[in-house]
C-alpha cells in the first residue's frame, strides 16, 4: 500500500551552516515494497554532528549525501508494512533512516536493528545508540582509561561527552573535568553526572581555567577541535593521550576540511610524547552488543545519566542539527515525527 | 692550567632565523677544574634542529637557553685534561659541549660519553649520534614499522631521515619514500640509499605526488610539519601512523609554538582511524648502546650510509644552523673547531 512520504533531500551544498537553501521539503510516494523488505514509519531521528561532515562534498568515511538525496540520519520506528521475515509489523526498528517519514528495511545494505519492545525508544537513541556506544569505544577502547587518570572531554554535556564524562568516573579517573557552554550546563555535569569541574566556554578562559584544574591531563576526549583542542594539548601530562572523537567547532569551516584550524601547538605531542589518535565506532559494529548491554547496565544501576532535547516535527530537522553548533541543546537532540 | 676559550651564547631571541643580533662571540677563562672533572677541547659540533627551540622562551623538554648563556649544542671533543678517574686525557668524548673550545665534564649531570678510539668521530656523531639514534627509537619503537609497509619519510637527506628510511628499507617496507629539497638530494635517496621514490618539494607538488607514489601511507615519518604534514595526512592509509619527529618548517615561526601552523586536516585521523605520536629519544638514554650496536653492524655491511656536511670554524656555528632550515645541507651538519 503506498503512502505519501514527506522527505527532506539537500537542495545545495552548505558552505557554512546549513540554512534555508541547504535543505528542500519534498513529498513522494512510498515506493512498492520488494521481497525481504519492510516499511518503517520514521518516529524519532538522530541528530549528530556527523551529518553536517556529510553535506560536504569531501572524501569522508561514507560517501558525501548526494545533491537531490535525502538527508541521511539515524533513527527510530516502527514496522508498517513487511515482506520480510526479519522484520514483523510493530517491530521497534534502528537505522539509518534518513530524514523522511518512511522508510525501506532490507536484509542487505539497509537492514535494521530490530529494538528489544522494553527498551524506551529515546534511550535506545541516546545511551544506548550510537552517541554512547561512541562514548564506551572511545573511552575504553581507544583512550583507554584507568583508575588514576586526569580525564578531560570537551561537547560534555552533548550525548557523547556527557557518556563519556561518566565512564571515566566509573572507572576510577582522579578526576573528570567537562567543558560545555553556559552555567546550566556546567551545573548540570557536576550537579546531576558527579563531573568533578566543569568549565564554562562560553564565559570562561579555557586555557586558564584547564591550567587550574587539569595542568596534566592524562585523557583528553575531543568533541570540539579548534582552540579548546590547543589548550588540552598545552596542558597534556607526559604519555597523555588525546581521542579524536569529532570537531564540531570546525565543521562549518567554509571550505572543509582543508581550511579548518589546525591544533598550532600539536608539537606538544613531542614535548610530551603524547599520542593522538582518532576513531570510527562503526568499526565496532560486531562489538555493539557488549557495549550497549554494559550501558544499559549502568543506566538500571543509576550510574550512567541521559539527558534528550526533543525537537517536534521533520520540517525541524535542520533546525534541529544547527543546534549542536550553536550549543543549543543539553544531551541527546532528536526530532520526533 | 688555564685557557683562552671561545664561546658562543644567546645575545637575544630569534623571532624568526637567528640572525647576527642572535648571538655573540665572547671569550673567556676556562674554569680551574675540580675534583671529578675534565676539560674537554671541542673538536665538532653537532648542529640539530632542536637548538633553535632551546632558544625560544617556551616551556619544552629542556629549559630555553638563557640569554647570555652558551649555545647548548652536543659535539664531540678530546679530553686534554683530568681530574677525575672517568675521563683520561687523550679520549674522545660525547656531550653537551656546548658552542664554545672547551668544555668542562664531570661525573653527574655534565657527564659525556666515553666514545671507542675506533670509532670515526664524525660516524659517532652521525649516523651512531643522536640524530642516527632518533630514527632507529622513532621507526621502530614508535613508528613500529613492519615488513609490507608503505612508508613516507619527509626531511629525507637529513641527518635523521636519511636512517630512518633506510631502516625502513632494511625492516622490508613495500616502499619507501623520501621527500627531500632538490634534485641533488632526490638523486641521492633513490641512487645511494636504496629509497624507493623521492619526492622534491622545493620544485614539485607534494600533495599531487604523494597521491601517485604513496596514496595509503601505513606509516609516515614527519620531520617538518606544515604543508608536508597535511599532504601525509590526506593520504592516510587506514590505521596509519605518523610519527612526529620534528617540525622544522615550524621552528622559525614568530611567535614560538602557538603561532605554528597546525596540520588543518588533522581530522584525517578520524577518518582514517589514524594516530599520531610524539617522541624524544632522550627517553630512551637506557637502550642507546642497543641502537648504536644495531646501526653500527648495518653500517658495517654497507646497509645504511650516511653523508656529513661539515663547517669550518665555530664562529660559523649560527650559519650552519640556519643551513637546517634552508635546506642547504644533506645528511649531517656539523662544525669542526
Amino acid at each position: 500500500m503506498s503512502q505519501r512520504n514527506r522527505r527532506v533531500v539537500l537542495a545545495e551544498r552548505p558552505t557554512g551552516v546549513v540554512d534555508d537553501s541547504t535543505t528542500r521539503l519534498e513529498t513522494e510516494e512510498t515506493p512498492e515494497l520488494a521481497d525481504g523488505e519492510a516499511l518503517v514509519a520514521v518516529r524519532y531521528l538522530s541528530i549528530d554532528p556527523t551529518i553536517r561532515t556529510w553535506m560536504n562534498d569531501a572524501p569522508g568515511y561514507l560517501p558525501p549525501i548526494g545533491v537531490g538525496e535525502v538527508i541521511r540520519s539515524g533513527g527510530l520506528g516502527e514496522v508498517v508494512e513487511s515482506k520480510s521475515d526479519r522484520y514483523a509489523v510493530g517491530d521497534s526498528v534502528f537505522g539509518l533512516v534518513g530524514w523522511q517519514e518512511y522508510a525501506v528495511a532490507d536484509e542487505g545494505a539497509r537492514a535494521m536493528q530490530v529494538i528489544p519492545a522494553q527498551v524506551p525508544p529515546t534511550l535506545a537513541l541516546n545511551i544506548l545508540g550510537l552517541t554512547g556506544v561512541t562514548a564506551y569505544f572511545g573511552m575504553l577502547d581507544v583512550g583507554g582509561v584507568k583508575e588514576g587518570d586526569v580525564v578531560v572531554v570537551s561537547g560534555a554535556a552533548g550525548a557523547t561527552g556527557s557518556v563519556a564524562g561518566q565512564i571515566a568516573r566509573i572507572k576510577g579517573a582522579a578526576k573528570v573535568v567537562g567543558i560545555a557552554g553556559g552555567p546550566e550546563k556546567c551545573a548540570w555535569l557536576t550537579g546531576e553526572l558527579g563531573f568533578d569541574a566543569a568549565i564554562d566556554y562560553k564565559n570562561e578562559d579555557v586555557a586558564a581555567r584547564l591550567a587550574e584544574e587539569a595542568p596534566a591531563i592524562d585523557l583528553y576526549f575531543d568533541n570540539v577541535g579548534g582552540t579548546i583542542l590547543e589548550a588540552a594539548l598545552a596542558n597534556l601530562a607526559l604519555r597523555g593521550r588525546i581521542v579524536i572523537c569529532g570537531a564540531i567547532s570546525q565543521y562549518n569551516a567554509a571550505g572543509g576540511r582543508a581550511a579548518a584550524q589546525g591544533p598550532a601547538n600539536y608539537t606538544m605531542l613531542v614535548i610530551r610524547r603524547g599520542r593522538m589518535e582518532g576513531f570510527l565506532v562503526l568499526d565496532y559494529a560486531e562489538r555493539f552488543g557488549e557495549a550497549q548491554a554494559q550501558l544499559g547496565a549502568w543506566v538500571a544501576e543509576g550510574r550512567i545519566k541521559g539527558a534528550e532535547h526533543i525537537v517536534e516535527g521533520l520540517e525541524n530537522a535542520p533546525a534541529a542539527l544547527n543546534l549542536l553548533f550553536t550549543g543549543g541543546n543539553t544531551g541527546k537532540v532528536m526530532v520526533r515525527l
